[in-house]
């Protein structure tokens, strides 16, 4: 594309395509949305975002997005305070939390171990996490980093650690999503679904 | 989506969620992302946008977008300044550059006629185009309208207009978009491909 546009839509269409998703052509035309509506529209969503810049901050405790020292999940007095679940991202806890079938709390890693990108434990939350288990009183970890390599070599890694403590570990079950065919299944998930096939014999 | 993290997690996610294509899940994405890079990268974002809004208006004699009171095509040498092309949008004319096949200048209505919207000639900048044919020594206005109902009679109403002062006028051509095929092409589309034949004979 060579023609495009004044210098400061220029500018703004390269600042929204560094966006994940959004390439140019989508950046342009979100350009075009805000300028055929109020300017205020420009405002409201820079005024957000800067905001979201100044004011959301990592939960102390649980290393989650907070707005406040300590996040609202962590204070929650009808939560479960004794089970923490471990995630790997910010963003997991958004996920699990959609599923409305978790009442504990969490913990954040902020990433998972990846020796051969250099990321070993030190550069994660785990130390804090290890600290946290001893100091409170918790029954259960539920280890929820991803289904692949690193997440379960960082599972396997908390569960160690773990044992010294004496604290139930779990983790998430792994098989057949919801709605999912035999037929459609990679290799796998299949191979793990079989491994850890659940006892269904009715008493 | 009943958990939706801090509160100015939740509002930027609002802001977002407005931005045509955007949804919400979509906007928690990108907040991520911005969340995970460096706090200046949401600067570099709202600063480009403030600055857009502040700098970005409408050329004085195009209507198109600039940064300055006449934009750079209407003041561009090298371009043929007796040919205006009209569109309806500033976006048309991004669309037209990107063709690389016209030289000449626009002129930007800023919207179609639409009686039963309530929208007449002078909510657009009509008036201005007559008055532009007028007083500069134009030797061509080609409309390019979008083909349809509202552009064609938009077209239509300029068409009129401008044969009171003895402009040539053309539009643009419409027919089979390249590499289409005429087994998927509509029947509007075909019809008019056909009403709208060229000569094709070898002389």
């Amino acid at each position: 594309m060579s023609y495009q546009g004044p210098e400061s839509f220029r500018k703004a269409v390269v600042a929204l395509a560094k966006l994940p998703g959004v390439g140019e052509k989508t950046a342009q035309r979100l350009i075009f949305h805000l300028m055929k509506g109020k300017k205020e529209n420009i405002s409201f969503l820079t005024q957000a975002l800067e905001q979201l810049k100044a004011q959301v901050t990592i939960c102390a405790q649980c290393f989650g997005y907070s707005d406040t020292q300590i996040c609202p999940v962590c204070t929650d007095v009808k939560r479960d305070q004794h089970t923490i679940c471990v995630v790997e991202e910010p963003s997991d806890v958004f996920a699990i939390e959609r599923s409305g079938h978790y009442r504990g709390v969490y913990h954040v890693l902020h990433g998972v171990l990846a020796p051969l990108d250099g990321v070993g434990p030190s550069a994660l939350k785990i130390k804090e996490l290890f600290l946290r288990a001893q100091s409170q009183e918790i029954k259960e970890v539920l280890i929820a980093t991803n289904p692949n390599v690193e997440g379960d070599a960082t599972a396997l890694y908390l569960a160690q650690g773990l044992r010294n403590q004496d604290i139930p570990v779990s983790r998430i079950a792994m098989g057949l999503p919801m709605g999912g065919h035999l037929e459609y299944a990679d290799r796998v998930t299949l191979a793990r679904a079989i491994a850890e096939r659940r006892d269904f014999s009715i008493r």
